[in-house]
């Protein structure tokens, strides 16, 4: 029975708790926030779980195996460590740290101390982006061409981040688990309508060395909901739509045929200066395809893999290396953010996979 | 009676033709392209219209005073400049010209001679696009936050010029005839997928020295048809649908509202150090509104405003200055694609509006 | 303080015990179930409410002066009858109760008692349908020229009642509120798939005396989930999609135009017997407007009119007699069913409003 | 090469002429109408084809071996008899004829006469409705337990017939090829807003003594166009949609299973009076399937099904049987809707396919 203590009870924690709460082989011993007030709602649902303003109380605690942390992000760090130093292991919500500096020396640590550190890329998890990893780790879409993600509302809550680190890290996150291609260069542009607040839109584009290319528009002033992810590949493409009710992904069994002689170009010209050699690109246009999804509760899935992990003392399926992964393009895409989509390339160092 | 002559019978020229035809005030004398087998079409359909492959037919024909060009870009500047050299007035096809140098250089010699240059940005002459610039224009949208457009479909039908000439081309002219403002800067990434063809897919960043952002996805690979522009404005915001049968226009009051006062930041925190002071920032969600579009042909309506410009001896809604402005931001972009998005700037000799 | 008494702690009871327990001016005393182990779940949630599997505790409970009943329907009349019995007003689940006689006398008890005895049926509190009732009664629409619903789904979760009773009853229970009209007459047929099962899927037609005419299509077996309502007028036409996040309600300026004046019919007739004398009808097509609707629960709504009815003796927004004309209705639908579709009159003392 | 004359040249007439100007194997000799400003279309792009404004020049003429009849149905049968009378293959729009008598009479001339008689029942032939023929000729579906048609907009071009002659008889078509079983009564009801004209909205319910059930929705007075169709099977259902651009069909792998043991019914009772024994009905959601469609034009396909019944001597896809068929349901539907929804049954002699 692994003991767990869950710190930070706002907007996140509150599911953290039911899910650990809901898993067999784990217990919520306590729960630690600053307010009082946050508190007092913990008590009612769960009387066996103990409440607690003093964090270090979670972090002395010899019943608790456990750390979930689900507070602010520039907070992150300095909690994971001291969880790490007290022998905890520890699970921590996205976006891992506020810098690659700090995710590095929390992977260091972890793996010093031979602890499971996990993050929490929750869409990592839904049944939705896992039927889209096996969809191209069986190589059902052929080479990947795009990754390009909408991911827009009307709805500005964070006032400490930009938009990308609050929505683009989603996307950067399943892009890491599906693409298993590392970026080499990102450039971001984007703008903040509100004085003194973080960007509210941008747009973020990865450059890979292969024929890969993806992008991301995040944007918290938009009129209408939009969660929509284009995958296309040389064999087939992919439509997410993470709004429908269901059919959340349809295959499209489309793309282009390219064919190897030399012809005529079909586009003439009215006044033109001769015919020019070209490949024949052809279209293909075959059937959809919308798979049905399990329907899993992502959070419950990755608490059974955090948990699993720890048990058999093995690596989480997204442990704190992928959290570094994604704080690194967070991190480069605010550089080039700030110098006008300037592209920020990841050195090996950068970017040590 | 204006003469018209149309140079050029391939994808568009036959709506050129049956647009002048049937709009009164000129007479279509006759057509010219290459290939003689595209000329058989037009006799049965038009017995009055005299066919041509050879282009000085119509260049000197005196009964023609204007001439459309319908041709592939790489021709536009040296059929124009002959046309204006004989004293017709010119009607081209978008893209303007394959370059700035060439566009200017036909503005001058437009004006040189007070001949009429109005060039065929489509788009803008629809119902749907001057509803949206009496929207901006009368100030219901308040000050404009960003212009996000998404086009995008499978089809390759380009070889000669990228997605970027051939599709962007589209909101770049909306853009420049809706928003008013010249970017100062442009930023683009894309990337090509089939050997020795240009780049299919390309998203492409204007940056404004105000709060203005635009944006424009457009891709040849994609597994669905989007035709959607997304308008932020400070009061309201307009969702573009041009695939929408009806109501292709929605606009939302909805936004922001920003409080003066300081005051606690709302996202407290878990293990946090103190609270912050920050802007009060609300949304306002109210009515959707769809405005009835009238049922008019852009290209008629277009049309009627060139021959309208002949007769009064006026500018045409969409003049030499439009096209260079586009060929500018065009030529811009491809610069920046080939630099993996580094931010071109728009100089005012590269942009002298 | 009303102290409040609920039967039922199956689907919907857990619904109406959260809604009575958070709204200020009433106590939620008990809770009463057959089964104990629904009822387990009530303590751990609210420690202050009493269980029991005996429903008379609550029936003779001094301290309850209303009770809400969220039993199968068959136990509706026979409840609510104990419950006016002792003394309590009630609030009882739709439909209203088994057959229009049970409801007739449940009526007539309340009168002669001066209790409140209000139905559940929510549709009517939700914000679009007040909205839909607002646009009515102002005349927006003009005349009323037809009610059309689609309610269908995948779910075949009655045993003992059919689809109509379970789905269709929204559908009348909102034309009740908002037509204002009372049918003459009603026609259904319906089918069902399996054996010794209800009918899964149906169609009601209402008939009235005016221009009028609505029409219900509900199933189970349905492959897609639809919610949607045409509301057909002489000025305007309202499209109502409940599954819609936003823009539940759209409002068309559309209708036809009619011309007094005789005039030659339209459609010419290639082999035919000359000309016609007919009414010029055109069409009109206008804007489309979504009302923002406000974000109330329609179920707390419902409840702060049941409890302010009990305290100003007045009548609930959805009284017994409204229950009793669905019932009605309900039986009629039943009985053409079972005549395939022949139409049952609502004879006055079927339907004495 | 068959001789081909066409009669009609108002809304559909144009299409039949380009559709059979461009098959080969065929030549339309003349086309007439009554009305010669219509006629004076038809020379400019066809100028092999002759004109007449009298109806007998092209029923007598020996160059033509068959006559489409393209004028209000009211004068289908007159043409259709002196067609045949004189000897020609007949090719008629639907409806076939204005009551079932002139259908049989026509039916029984061709077949003295060994003359093919061919109903222009477009849909039947398109990729869609063939597709969903494929999937239930192939048992793909199971069962069939229900057709839903809606067929709705806005437009009311029809003086001489109502609603259900107008915009049924499509459906009516499509489910005498997909569905292949014959209905045993029809009710229909309905109602006209425009005083001395037909009915604008009605609902037709077909009755089989099977477990299948059918109804048409059909309305010229609505806010929105819709063209959708659910067929539900007990193996799989369709959802067809004849609006989408592409994916007009998709192919859901839901249903119920029903298990033969009784068991304990699932919907316990507050109140209630102990279990129920009852089977188990369980719910299927599998994936969904677009097939590809053909992009084929239903009238060219229909045309050389035409064609070919003659040169082969054979009867074409639908031919005057179903024609027939379809008018039967046609007149007893109208019979059906003056009666308030009165139950037509369709006796051997009204419905002997």
């Amino acid at each position: 029975m692994i003991g767990v203590g869950i710190i930070g009870y706002g907007y996140w924690g509150p599911n953290l708790v039911r899910n650990f709460f809901e898993t067999p082989g784990c217990r919520v011993v306590s729960v630690a926030d600053l307010r009082a007030e946050r508190l007092a709602k913990v008590t009612p649902r769960y009387p066996t779980v103990e409440t607690t303003t003093n964090v270090d109380d979670v972090l002395r605690d010899p019943r608790i195996d456990a750390i979930a942390i689900a507070t602010p992000v520039s907070s992150h760090f300095d909690l994971a460590m001291r969880a790490l130093a007290a022998g905890k292991h520890v699970f921590v919500e996205k976006p891992m740290t506020a810098d690659p500096e700090q995710a590095q020396r929390l992977v260091d640590e972890a793996e010093r101390r031979g602890l499971v550190l996990a993050v929490d890329h929750t869409f990592v998890h839904t049944a939705a982006v896992r039927k889209i990893r096996e969809l191209t780790d069986t190589g059902q879409l052929g080479d990947i061409y795009y990754y390009d993600s909408v991911r827009i509302n009307l709805g500005l809550f964070q006032h400490d981040v930009s938009v990308i680190w609050d929505l683009a890290v989603h996307d950067l996150s399943i892009m890491d688990y599906v693409l298993r291609e590392q970026p080499v260069a990102v450039s971001a542009s984007g703008i903040g309508h509100v004085p003194g607040q973080p960007e509210d839109m941008a747009y973020v584009t990865l450059h890979f060395d292969t024929s890969l290319m993806a992008h991301v528009h995040v944007n918290w002033l938009a009129p209408v909901k939009v969660r929509r992810t284009l995958i296309g590949g040389s064999r087939k493409m992919i439509v997410y739509d993470d709004l429908e009710p269901s059919e959340k992904i349809k295959v499209y069994d489309k793309g282009i045929t390219i064919n190897g002689d030399h012809a005529t170009g079909a586009n003439g010209n009215g006044n033109g200066n001769g015919h020019r050699h070209a490949l024949l690109v052809g279209y293909r246009a075959g059937d959809v395809w919308s798979p049905q999804l399990e329907l899993t509760e992502a959070l419950s899935v990755e608490i059974k893999d955090f948990l699993g992990a720890i048990e058999r003392n093995a690596q989480p399926i997204v442990d704190g290396h992928a959290g570094l992964r994604v704080v690194r393009l967070l991190d480069a895409a605010t550089e080039s953010l700030r110098a006008m989509g300037r592209p920020i390339e990841l050195s090996s160092n950068r970017c040590s996979v």
